[in-house]
């Protein structure tokens, strides 16, 4: 690694870069480290939400470990936000991976305290919660939160288990509107997990509602991509790429069109 | 493909098999349809419910759709089955991936009633719940089932959005405990999504928890590893093997070890 | 396992086949060490960098370990290429997997070294760079080898991030043009990583180039989807086999027209 990508290196990772691997590898972390995360558009900490998510999809024990650590212990996200993001990634990547990285996320933060030598804080009591508890009124925000957040006038039929109980009760009802987050942090854990996940649909519909809800600019969605690439790999990130065009121009269109409307 | 692998595609698809491909696709469809899918200790129906999660993951649209249909056409999933395989395999894989199979899923029912000049029956409506809408209760429900259906003695500390918000008050107090489909076919469809997961704790908690519960029996949970490796790769499935081989270790002694204490 | 399946193993794994394990088991151990990898079109080293990716790709650490072993101890891969294999693979499967696949190459080596009593030889130094440093100039190398190794007459625009720092500057500026590592070998590895990435338009993209430039004939190319079939999984395979058998009309399209041209 060179000098330039070592010290990137040490600065993201908050612990000093490896020892010299291979030729290969060395040249992967210079591009990654003190190329990739230097760039404009997406500060480091917003490149957290989009690193983490990719790191927990990809099953690799080590790098999920350091940069959870990272996270935390540069201050970039507080442990409350560490922990909503373990639920949000969750809902979108799948339980069994959510379960190890929230496991992960303990260990790491038992761990900056313990070489802090101080005791680790009390937990933030569960109830009471923010969201109706009655079923149909569950159902009710859950439709409203649906459309808010998905920039679509309609909301899915809830007689269906995967919509009604799943997305309109869980996900949309309860989850996306928990406090401790913000929408922008969710955007971006959002987009790289439809992303990694490959599914046509929902890439193409979070895409849509980043931009159009102005959560993520035109040139924060680009450098999101790139972010991806470097952490996903390229195929997936060339996808995306390419559905992040579309979704620029059907925004940019719809956008002219409202101007219009309202002049 | 030979005269037995065509009969037997033909018989589990509920389409003729498709005309020559090239000698080594051949090859493997006789071996996963003439042999896989004509093994013992797993029936037709219970191999249905491993190959919906293992091809809903692949993100291949045709086998998806093939799989569905010929699960419903057969009449060996009933629909309100199949929408809950959804909600199920949306909490083990990401929503992402199971919002395109409920996609599937619809556009497969109306197909097979369109093939058969019948309209598409009425949705089941999806309330009353059958759990306790009271936050507290649901909880304590959630704790309970969590402890049942993980043959565990403790459940997860509450005050932690993922497994508070998440684990206990949804995927047990609520996602687990949905009529409508058996706990057999949800042991199926678990293991085979925490075996294409792959983080590791998810992979043996519920093999354990399939045979500990005697939900699953020794030879189905071989079987399942078997089917597995067709469907998701052999990687996934030696590591699977690896797991079942430990757990029925652990499941044999722990039930040497009550038959003594209850002697 | 059979006596042909037992011996086929310890051929390529390098180690002895393990005991028996089940029923279920044997009969797929017996099906892809006895059938698929002594099928003809591919040879057993060509089959390793089919192998690696999938076994990398499935975070399955036992099988990332014997396979990465088996290559280097069999002599088929040497180490300066395995790594390069590393470093493609990070790009095609992103880094966070590449990573573990990195420490398990450094692992391994070591680990054959201290089997044989030999010491672990010094790596080859990364510098000098056999392409250019000048950023204008590796762009404009970039844009070239995009063409050649894509059978394009076009590059994408560089004023995009994803495009020009990531595509054109490192990818096929650097990554595709490092020496060290064969086309065809650099072909293997990047149709099994688009396989299992499963975004749609690479897989058609790296199918079609790989055969457009006559790198993989067609017997090869079916050859390498039935090894990736035993794994990945059929689902991706049969997605796979799909785009082959399309890319292989268009490529015969393609020639036959060429051929008319200059006849």
């Amino acid at each position: 690694m060179t000098g330039r990508g070592r010290g990137a290196y040490a600065d993201i990772m908050t612990v000093p870069a490896p020892g010299y691997c291979s030729a290969a590898a060395e040249q992967l972390l210079d591009f990654v480290f003190a190329e990739v995360w230097q760039r404009p558009n997406l500060t480091r900490r917003e490149r957290r939400f989009v690193t983490l998510p990719c790191v927990a999809d990809a099953d690799a024990e080590g790098p999920l470990r350091d940069h959870v650590y990272a996270a935390l212990s540069s201050g970039d996200v507080a442990i409350g936000e560490m922990q909503e993001t373990v639920l949000h990634f969750a809902v979108y990547a799948g339980w069994p991976k959510a379960s190890r990285f929230n496991m992960v996320v303990d260990q790491q933060w038992e761990r900056i305290h313990a070489e802090r030598g101080l005791p680790v804080p009390a937990p933030e009591p569960l109830l009471p919660l923010t969201t109706p508890s009655d079923p149909e009124q569950r159902l009710c925000v859950g439709e409203q939160s649906f459309k808010d957040i998905n920039c679509l006038p309609y909301a899915p039929n809830r007689d269906n288990p995967f919509q009604g109980a799943g997305i309109l009760n869980f996900v949309f009802g309860e989850m996306w509107l928990r406090p401790g987050l913000g929408v922008k942090e969710r955007r971006l854990i959002t987009v790289a997990c439809v992303a990694f996940q490959d599914a046509p649909y929902p890439i193409l519909s979070h895409v849509y509602a980043a931009l159009k809800s102005r959560d993520l600019s035109f040139d924060e969605m680009d450098e999101l991509a790139l972010h991806f690439a470097a952490h996903c790999g390229w195929p997936k990130a060339e996808h995306l790429g390419q559905v992040i065009a579309e979704q620029k121009q059907r925004v940019t269109a719809e956008w002219a069109g409202e101007s219009e409307a309202t002049s």
